[in-house]
């Protein structure tokens, strides 16, 4: 087991009917921006329940974080705090919306150039270069990313999308309703199950180092998501399925699974790209890089997979080669069960346009990724054509 | 899934080596309390150690913390505590020396009698009864109790054990390096593997309710105590094992376990009493009392007993009575495979006493134990019996 630190001092507020906790947990005289997406959670009625619980308390709204947030929009809601001395963040939304509102509290208390903090990327934003910053709080209406219990944030910049990571952004109360996702669209449950997935793969397919509780957690994380996964697609108001789901979620990305061992994180960083280039959901890009990488890396992989074959997948065979192909045909059969195509060709993107990912990989300085930090471009490019 | 709150801030700082951290987490200008207990940590030189990196802030020392630690012992470094202005409780030691310290640090703010303290049971603690508190930090020396990362205590007073929970005696950080605990007696190394395992069954072994990956973080620790049970009792030195069983003592009891699910804690209010009674270990009363516990309670508990037999044990068989004796059997077994004796009478402790313990559970009110609040003193008897 590597040495490693854990710390998440984030409130998880769980289950139906919590929204009024939210009084209880935004101090009384607080001045709120509520933050939230496309406007879904505000024609819901949402975001009007949310200031029900608010009561007296001054609140501005700023609508409009879009998938992978980006920077643009974000310095838009960093005048309001500013102008309107807003002393609470509240973020009503998934991931991009939860991702967003973390960089608004780090750039509205920074006093330069708030694209410099695109430059730290894993790099920790201390205290020592933004200040005190603006506590947040979450309302979450996605089960997916994990945001609303980490202190990580993902922002689209140009044609790049930058990790932000600060332990002053975690929020320091999250609202996990499960019947407030009910009303999602499959496609965003469908990847939002995916992202948990993959989360849980980059921590956990890379290399033993004798973390069995760890091992055992994301095991127990990826068996919980392909049991509830195509239920909680086809039954949005199925509570049980659904609240596995949001647990699992936010387990995925706490800290508790990646404590201790090593992370890869490539599929995130060619999913990425993808998303930036061509407009490919997130889930989706997962669902496309996974299943690939792992067959190109089976031999850096190979302890790990095999584990992953046998007690996730329960695949018993006297042959490694085999225990592993099924562990990825069966990785692929289930994001394809959940509705989710695994195939870059099947998104309309072909072998013409793979030198242009490795382009911007290269440009984002993503030559050496990996849990042992020897993904070069060349195995990218392999990997991406694995994955046509 | 039951609603739930999940809340935990602590600091965890696990490896070795890392004691160095100390200096960056207790503030330069602190006045230090370090509580200890019988004096190994003094003798190993870790006290000494952990002086060094305190620098030149200025440090107390109370030392004499015992196993159950006792009330009347614990208000004496509350005296010191007053007199020289402390500002941080550093605990050097096990669960005892943490749960004292946690103790501590209430009464050491509280304006009346600090045995109003122990009425509290299960009901937290909160800033209304007590003020501010000192903040603590932790070194740990023994792997059982989950103390270092949790917000609870057990407090001795006369005939009596007293559970102190506050949500302001959660530590801001723990120090966990494995190799501190190589030169621990086998028998605490014995008793920690149990009290982490009976901290998992408690939390695990009641009722279903569709807990998908808190079942399976549950039986993630307890597989991987019965893998490393008997390593870390009798390869001291052997990091890997012990790593694995500090870190999952750490996870059984905080607080991702019983994330949303009814909890026993039966085993445990049993086992204080033949502590207070007959001066046998914690871990020594819940390797007795927890196989007659499953055995007497199998109705009650059929369901999650038969998960426990296929998934942690994975016995097979067509007979639910053979799966759940089996099962019993094994926890047996595995406990007696540590060196620790799972009967009363092996301790001394003939059917005669039975009504004493019965009698003693009476005066403090655990009449109505268990996940369904129906195990009486009737059942507590029968329970004791078949300990015999």
């Amino acid at each position: 087991m590597f040495n490693f630190d854990f710390y998440n001092p984030t409130h998880i507020i769980f289950g139906k009917d919590r929204l009024e906790s939210i009084d209880k947990h935004v101090p009384a005289n607080a001045t709120v921006l509520i933050t939230y997406g496309g406007g879904s959670a505000k024609r819901s009625g949402l975001i009007d329940k949310v200031k029900t619980v608010l009561g007296n308390r001054k609140v501005y709204e700023f609508g409009g974080i879009e998938p992978n947030p980006r920077y643009e929009t974000l310095v838009k809601a960093v005048e309001i705090v500013r102008s309107e001395k807003i002393d609470f963040l509240l973020a009503v939304g998934g991931g991009s919306v939860i991702d967003g509102t973390k960089f608004i509290t780090l750039a509205s208390s920074y006093k330069g150039d708030s694209r410099d903090l695109l430059k730290y990327g894993f790099t920790p934003i201390t205290s020592e270069i933004v200040g005190n910053v603006l506590p947040i709080g979450t309302v979450l209406t996605l089960p997916a990313t994990g945001s609303e219990m980490n202190s990580g944030a993902v922002i689209s910049y140009e044609h790049g999308k930058f990790a932000v990571m600060s332990p002053l952004t975690f929020p320091k109360f999250s609202i996990l309703d499960p019947t407030i996702t009910f009303t999602l669209p499959k496609i965003q449950v469908a990847n939002g199950v995916i992202d948990a997935f993959v989360h849980t793969t980059e921590q956990y397919i890379t290399y033993p180092v004798d973390v069995r509780v760890q091992d055992r957690i994301a095991e127990g994380i990826l068996q919980t998501l392909i049991e509830i996964g195509e239920t909680t697609v086809a039954e949005p108001e199925n509570y049980d399925a659904r609240a596995n789901h949001v647990w699992s979620a936010t387990l995925a990305l706490n800290g508790v699974v990646g404590a201790g061992v090593p992370q890869d994180w490539a599929v995130h960083m060619i999913g990425h790209e993808l998303t930036a280039l061509f407009g490919i959901d997130h889930g989706q890009t997962l669902a496309i890089v996974l299943p690939a990488l792992l067959d190109v890396r089976r031999e850096q992989k190979r302890a790990k997979l095999l584990q992953y074959a046998e007690r996730v997948w329960h695949i018993e065979s006297d042959s490694e080669e085999e225990k592993i192909d099924l562990a990825i045909q069966k990785t692929r059969e289930f994001f394809e069960s959940l509705g989710v195509k695994t195939r870059l060709s099947q998104y309309g993107v072909g072998a013409d346009k793979i030198p242009v990912v490795i382009e911007q990989l290269k440009a984002h300085g993503m030559t050496a990724l990996s849990e042992t930090q020897d993904l070069t471009l060349d195995i990218s490019q392999k990997i991406l054509e694995r994955a046509l």
